[in-house]
């Protein structure tokens, strides 16, 4: 996130605009954000697994349905989720959907509605309906526009979240633009917090569907905060095919379909790790990899079990090398291995093989821990035995592995979340 | 809590003793616990599910199944978990047993060893033994050297936790005492919760297993401050018969064994509570109820993932009244319900019903969320249709519920965990 947002990383055809309606507390704060396109885009979202979805998680769903992936806009408020609103909270991003249809021309189907923010309080729509001429007026291909909408959509973010990608297709340029919010509520389960992508790349709906929710299970899906899933994820792309080239199909020999999801995922991971960097009262981010294991799945539910343990992470806080704390982690996460076969790397420290404790400079370790990103790896050494060898008790060790990305777990995300709504 | 530990509560044939033996950072603090009965008592245990299991842990289990559940001794240190320290962790906690059948004059199998306190230290056993000839004269059947023992088997808990309750079996009182130790799961490193039950009623090996399996299914299963099993965790009942009548058997018609498993609830129960008041950091006791479930185990998913999610915690901690988080953590926990048929109360309060917001009084919520004990009310409404009936569609509400208890998740959690070993 170290570049500046400029004018080359906007992908072609699309528009931007923000702008204060009044639902966040503080009077004048950027609340309201647009996306168009000028052109009906393919569209592809992946939304909240939580049985409890807000609004505009339903309404959403049911556009993308019936405009069967061609969507022309996304509006977002922050400051209220419009979440367990009842029938008015469906009435409200109805009405939002249908005023920003008939200002860019184009069916109620085609705009997809957002919003984040406080849990269970009536939306006031009619602060949107009014603010959205104002909204229109500020549209713009700029990247101050598009830098504007990035800092509309924040809650308790302490940054705009934003990354950039491009590729060749055909011997043309395509640009991928991310955007995301989220730093509390996060544990993303097939879906994730909010995240906007637009590109200029043409492609269909169905395969830019399945390219999303690929590239989602390997970086939104991979993230946490605080193990809560969140009733507003929403992850949506929008293809306009405004660069003039496109991919048309996916499979081993096509490159262009491999370049372009290859930056889809650059631009989505960018954006996960940016989440968690901004994690409530985060100070570093970190990354646990579990390797040795039967299945990718086992993999993961180890590394996520670390990831989302509390005492893990204020250990994390403190940048104390407590091993003991991953290691009981993984021992409770419901995935068998031999603990007495595992071994624990914190920091490219090994700290634990073989059932016990290795020595290690604890001042050392605590000055690495210290660092803004920070790697724990454990290898649960799970074999096979291979009965039917030749050499008999033979283990083959499983090699599949997985990756999350965490924060620590600091004195701040309890004052944040302890006063949020008071 | 409050009444005072008395000798009236101490079972007959039992004695205590406690000792420092220097394992505690601070010089001088108790560390060392034994409790003996007089004759080979009928044991029970459950341990931790934790894959990672400590010496002691693995070594009570071999003991147990080769005394086939008589046992003579609890020997129990604090301040070094004795996990993940190799087969010399093995050999410390086997020196231990030893050395007590030595000086009590029984087997080592009729020994149970506990540790407690940081994981992958080696165990300075030399300094338990040595101590030994100490806490052997020590032994009393008195409260004040029951009271010791509770104090010695603490580590950051900041009170003693014990529990008495008593029934009348064949004309005659029996009498149970239990203590336990636990600051939430969490303690030095990673937190053990130890719970010893004595009672002098007689009772069958395999019936007392059977009877503390259901009852900690109820209690101390039900517990979380931080949703992190421990390596250690153990809970050992031994009942000596010193009463000199019992309970034979189980079944609708045994009223005796009824009031026995009646009064070991009670004392399960007031520990396991004890324990969650206790919990690192916690200023309240949360009791969660989930109603309207398919099944005892839907309600209790549903209950362990609200008691478990940092975002209800730490709005607990600032008695804000944010049900939007109750009711998210329910819609991610795995059990399928309509939140539109849901309705969550707090301390009293029914704050959301039929998929919308209640209105209430936002300051005495807060007020009433200050209190010490706390209750939360999750109504699932899960209904299932009878399409066989006379009046088609009318549904029947499931009526399953399961309760948990836990406390407010406060900045000194995070202190406590962050700057334990630096």
């Amino acid at each position: 996130m170290r570049k500046t947002l400029a004018t080359r990383h906007i992908p072609r055809g699309f528009r931007f605009a923000a702008t204060a309606c009044g639902l966040k507390k503080k009077a004048g704060a950027l609340d309201l954000a647009l996306i168009v396109s000028d052109v009906p885009a393919s569209a592809a979202a992946v939304f909240t697994t939580n049985l409890v979805k807000a609004a505009p998680v339903r309404l959403s769903q049911q556009h993308l349905g019936r405009s069967r992936g061609r969507m022309r806009a996304i509006i977002v408020n922050a400051g209220n989720a419009n979440c367990s609103t009842g029938p008015q909270g469906l009435k409200a991003s109805r009405a939002t959907a249908e005023t920003v249809a008939r200002a860019i021309r184009c069916a109620p189907e085609e705009v997809i509605v957002c919003s984040t923010g406080v849990i269970g309080v009536p939306l006031r729509v009619e602060r949107i309906l009014a603010a959205l001429p104002e909204l229109m007026r500020r549209q713009a291909a700029s990247f101050q526009a598009c830098a504007s909408m990035t800092r509309a959509i924040m809650t308790t973010d302490t940054r705009p979240k934003w990354a950039a990608a491009r590729c060749r297709i055909g011997g043309r340029t395509v640009r991928l633009l991310g955007c995301a919010k989220g730093a509390g509520m996060i544990a993303p389960q097939m879906a994730t917090m909010l995240a906007f992508i637009v590109t200029d790349a043409a492609i269909a709906p169905a395969l830019l569907q399945r390219t999303l929710r690929e590239v989602t299970a390997r970086t939104f899906n991979r993230i946490t905060v605080d193990g809560d899933t969140s009733t507003n994820d929403t992850v949506v792309i929008l293809a306009n095919g405004a660069a003039g080239t496109g991919v048309r199909g996916r499979g081993p020999g096509v490159r262009d379909y491999k370049q372009f999801a290859a930056a889809l995922e650059s631009v989505c991971k960018q954006l996960a790790l940016a989440i968690v960097a901004d994690g409530e009262g985060a100070q570093r981010v970190v990354e646990i990899e579990v390797r040795g294991a039967k299945s990718e799945r086992a993999a993961e539910q180890v590394a996520r079990t670390i990831a989302n343990s509390p005492l893990v992470k204020t250990a994390l806080a403190g940048a104390d090398p407590n091993w003991g704390r991953i290691l009981a982690a993984a021992g409770r996460s419901g995935v068998r291995f031999d603990p007495d076969c595992a071994t624990v790397w914190m920091a490219g420290i090994k700290v634990y093989a073989r059932g016990r404790a290795l020595p290690f400079d604890e001042r050392a370790a605590h000055r690495k821990l210290l660092a803004p990103y920070i790697k724990i790896v454990v290898d649960l050494g799970t074999a096979s035995r291979q009965p039917g060898r030749r050499a008999p008790g033979r283990d083959v060790s499983y090699k599949r592995s997985a990756r999350m990305w965490t924060c620590d777990f600091t004195t701040q995300y309890v004052d944040i979340n302890a006063s949020y709504r008071t």
